[in-house]
């Protein structure tokens, strides 16, 4: 079943004679459709295990290593998280029609900024069926049409929990293709989707550097890219040392695989002998593989540590891996950080008030902290409420990209008759 | 002198070399370096017009058309507008420092998310000497560095300009850098500049179609681009038919080379016959050329009005020339509207308040009018001080982009210790 380029028109079309009325409804629709969607999901959950018990049970999951497995797994459990989360969207603040600037020009127009829905926005992401949940609730309650793209492997999930979402539209008096689920084409349809100029308004990849590097050589419409999270701790010579083995060892060990984690520790020199061996030997016993250079070895103690590669410092290791330098000074931090990071996150860990300013100021990062694990760079976390990914971009969102990432501006201007000299 | 990428990519590292100090950089030093701009422009001003003298007396600047010549040539009056325009930006509210979200979560930590510059914009404009001056000075309050890559016309002017600033910078102790003025290599350089990944973080063109083309093929970098302004006048069933008249001529007439000229005039077909004979007569008296459907042509009256083609309602004609149709009403008026604009400025002359608010809702445009012209769309107009093109992107920035626009955010996290669990 194969999807053409006229396919996917008539599915990004859809979506887009949708967005004018989702634009332009009133919130207690918006969230209506959102309690609908949590009922829907509670009532519903029966036939949705059943359809993801269909894409488990197809023989092309058994390619799927253990952890993708459990990602497109779904239970009783995480159906009710999927609802709680729609609800907990429900309750967050309208960001659509806030007045962003207002003011009466001298000719006597009355000038408004007013924050609106972007239109369409496309979403492609793996084979995670809860992604197609969540990214519907945050476009519904943004007032976006959603065009959703997801894996093959979840076919069947996807398509169940669409269904939910398409339902609720209808009984909360919104239009169905409000959602749209696309499908079948493989990844040759991306390219059919990444070219809809004029009908996607935005399109948010959310999977590998593979899916990237493919959307980057033939996209036309505007995509929002979340890049690699290529993050650092440093200690700085005024350091609490124990705040800095606390947040070394959360950083990097509480969740290695996500965006978020320090991917490499910055010691200044001052205090390399007295934190070195102990940091460095409760990492390798969380099994965390160390690389070094020439100053961490010598400060290793008992620690195997390896020499690190030039590449260590820009890799971004999504793994138990940390590579470790020792730094001059702050400033060569600073430089250190500007020239490999990805302006993901890092943190500084210092008592003084004076490098701590330095810090947040120079590094050119999405998120910059002091005293704090890096970790915390995330929608929920920062009283977003959720997020669809986490952005590295300087323009348009930086940092999560929650309710108001997924909105645009329009002036609206009323005059009685002004004309321009 | 073949500008080769080596050297591109030494005038963009010596650029982002200096955005540190750039943006970090109090308000009195980047206000005095505008100051100190336009003194500068004042006690200079016979090097300066001695240097646009010899770029008017280069042969090659016989191909110029009169009025390319026109926008080439600077005279005494020029440079102390250009000043004049300095002077009114150092004027303006510092963008830099704002705190534009700011919380403290349940953990403790403290959240700001604060406006910051960007880092470096680069700007490819054509043989206008002002726009050195223009995009400089936007770029310094703002706390960018900027790289400018102006029309090889207009070198000698451009290089004396930006002496000009370059000291400028100095004498306020704020790098020479901050301002590069990249040249020779032509055209071909574009592709240099537009690849620059990690050293520039805005490129903006001002300037045709083609310069858009030639760096969309190419670009890597993030781009703002400032499309087409193909704008619309509706004439509703209850318009106030002088205002409509009024505004229908300024928004044509006024100045009809600009983005922000109409280019289309939509009747409603309850006020057609009352409307065009009048309005049609004095477009035509004021030289505009007229095109129309069969439903115009019937009421034009003595005016000669063409035949439109399908082509006439999605061409920006940037001249005397205006497409005219009569609509059924109001929903088929916005169906236009959103099909064959370009997202940049429409209005709607009507004394119906219920009209106004769905044409403003439905209309996808940067700016909406309701009785006024389009031709307000400016950020002198618009009370922003100044601006370095318009908009018609959704993402980053809509409309006219000003300082503001020329910035990022970051999120600044202070914390005492915190971990994620």
């Amino acid at each position: 079943m194969e999807v053409t380029l006229t396919d996917m028109t008539a599915d990004c079309s859809a979506a887009k004679a949708a967005a004018r009325t989702m634009a332009t409804a009133p919130i207690e629709n918006r969230n209506g459709a959102l309690a609908a969607i949590a009922e829907l999901l509670s009532s519903e959950v029966e036939n949705i295990l059943a359809a993801n018990a269909e894409d488990l049970a197809d023989e092309r999951a058994r390619d799927l290593s253990p952890a993708l497995v459990d990602r497109l797994t779904l239970s009783r459990q995480r159906v009710e998280a999927m609802a709680a989360g729609v609800l907990e969207v429900a309750s967050l603040e309208d960001p659509i029609g806030e007045i962003l600037d207002s003011r009466t020009l001298q000719n006597g127009l009355d000038l408004k900024k007013v924050r609106v829905p972007l239109g369409v926005v496309a979403v492609v992401y793996e084979a995670r069926p809860n992604v197609t949940i969540d990214c519907a609730a945050l476009t519904i309650k943004s007032g976006n049409s959603i065009l959703l793209r997801g894996s093959s492997y979840a076919e069947r999930s996807n398509g169940a929990l669409a269904r939910v979402v398409r339902e609720a539209l209808e009984s909360a008096g919104l239009p169905a293709d409000g959602v749209v689920l696309s499908t079948g084409g493989g990844r040759e349809a991306l390219g059919g989707l990444a070219t809809q100029d004029g009908l996607i308004d935005l399109l948010i990849p959310r999977g590998g550097e593979g899916l990237k590097n493919a959307l980057k050589a033939v996209a036309t419409v505007p995509v929002l890219y979340a890049a690699a999270g290529n993050c650092h701790v440093y200690v700085h010579s005024e350091a609490d040392l124990e705040k800095a083995r606390s947040i070394t060892v959360n950083a990097k060990v509480s969740r290695p695989g996500v965006c978020n984690a320090a991917e490499t520790l910055l010691v200044d020199q001052e205090v390399a002998a007295a934190l070195l061996p102990k940091v460095l030997a409760e990492l390798a016993a969380a099994g965390v593989e160390l690389v070094g250079d020439e100053q961490v070895l010598e400060n290793a103690g008992d620690t195997e540590v390896k020499v690190a590669t030039d590449e260590d410092w820009d890799t971004e290791f999504l793994d138990l891996k940390l590579a470790v330098a020792v730094v001059d000074d702050l400033d060569q931090a600073v430089e250190h950080i500007n020239r490999h990071g990805s302006g993901h996150s890092d943190a500084i860990v210092t008592e003084s008030e004076q490098a701590a300013r330095v810090f947040m100021d120079d590094v050119d990062a999405a998120a910059v902290y002091v005293n704090a694990s890096t970790r915390f760079t995330d929608g929920f976390e920062f009283g977003m409420g959720a997020e669809i990914g986490v952005s590295t971009q300087k323009l348009h969102a930086r940092g999560p990209v929650g309710l108001r990432e997924l909105t645009t501006s329009k002036y609206m201007v009323r005059g009685d008759g002004q004309i321009r000299e």
